[in-house]
C-alpha cells in the first residue's frame, strides 16, 4: 500500500484527494476510467484507494459516507484537455452528467460542468491552444 | 502558465484540484505554506494557481466564489504524514483549526480533522509505521 516511493509534491509526505461516494465500486468503476486510474486492492467496509498509472499524480482515496450530497462541492477536479468535446463525451458514456448545456468561455477557456455519479461536480476544460506551447 | 511539459497522472491532460475561497490571497498564504508550493503570477479577479515546488504533483487553482462554505466537503485533502503531533501544529500556526480534539484512530491510521481558513475540511494522518516502509 506503501506509495512513499513515488515523489510526492508535498514535502512533509502525501497528498491524497479523498472523494465521498455512497457505493465503492460504482465509484470506482467511474473514476479508474475518467482518470486512467487502477484499483489498490479490494475496498474495506469505507475505504478503496485508486492509484495512478505512473508515479506522477496523487492518489484519490474513495470514501463511503452514509449522506448524501447537498449543495455545491467547494473542492472539486478539473481535467484540461485538448478536445473538449471528446472527453465531455467520454465521460458522459462512462456515467458522468451534464450540468452545463452550453460549453462556458472565460479567457479563451471552454469547458463544462459535470457531475459524478454521486452528484460530485467536475469540470472538463479546454484551455487556449497557446496553454499547451 | 502551461504546465503540460510537467509528467501527468491522467492520461488525457492534467489534474488540478479547485478549492473555493472567500479570500484569494489569504488562501493562498495558507495552502502554500502548508502544501509547499508557489503562487503563479499574481491572482485575476477570481482565480490564482499554485504550484508545487516539483514537476510532480497537482497544480492547486483557488477559486474565489461569494458563497460562505455550508455542510460537510464532499472532496478534501489528506495529508499523510510521519509526526501526526508537529504537522497539525505547523498546520494550525498557519492558521488552521483543529476540528478533532482527541486524534481519531482507526486500522493503525491516527488523524485530526482541520479546517483551512474558509473552513474547507482537510486532514492531516499519520499511518502505521509499516506503511513508510
Amino acid at each position: 500500500m506503501c506509495q512513499y516511493q513515488r515523489m510526492q509534491a508535498y514535502p512533509h509526505g502525501e497528498v491524497v484527494i479523498v472523494v465521498d461516494c455512497e457505493d465503492l465500486d460504482r465509484a470506482a468503476d467511474f473514476w479508474t476510467e475518467v482518470l486512467g486510474y487502477s484499483r489498490d486492492g479490494e475496498p474495506s467496509e469505507r475505504y478503496l484507494s485508486l492509484l495512478p498509472a505512473s508515479e506522477h499524480g496523487p492518489d484519490v482515496l474513495l470514501q463511503k459516507v452514509p449522506e448524501r450530497k447537498s449543495g455545491k462541492n467547494r473542492l472539486h477536479l478539473d481535467l484540461r484537455t485538448r478536445d473538449l468535446g471528446r472527453e465531455v463525451e467520454r465521460a458522459v458514456g462512462l456515467g458522468a452528467v451534464r450540468l452545463s448545456t452550453e460549453p462556458l468561455l472565460e479567457g479563451g477557456w471552454l469547458w463544462h460542468v459535470l457531475a459524478d455519479p454521486d452528484g460530485n461536480e467536475f469540470c472538463v476544460l479546454q484551455p487556449p491552444a497557446t496553454y499547451w506551447t
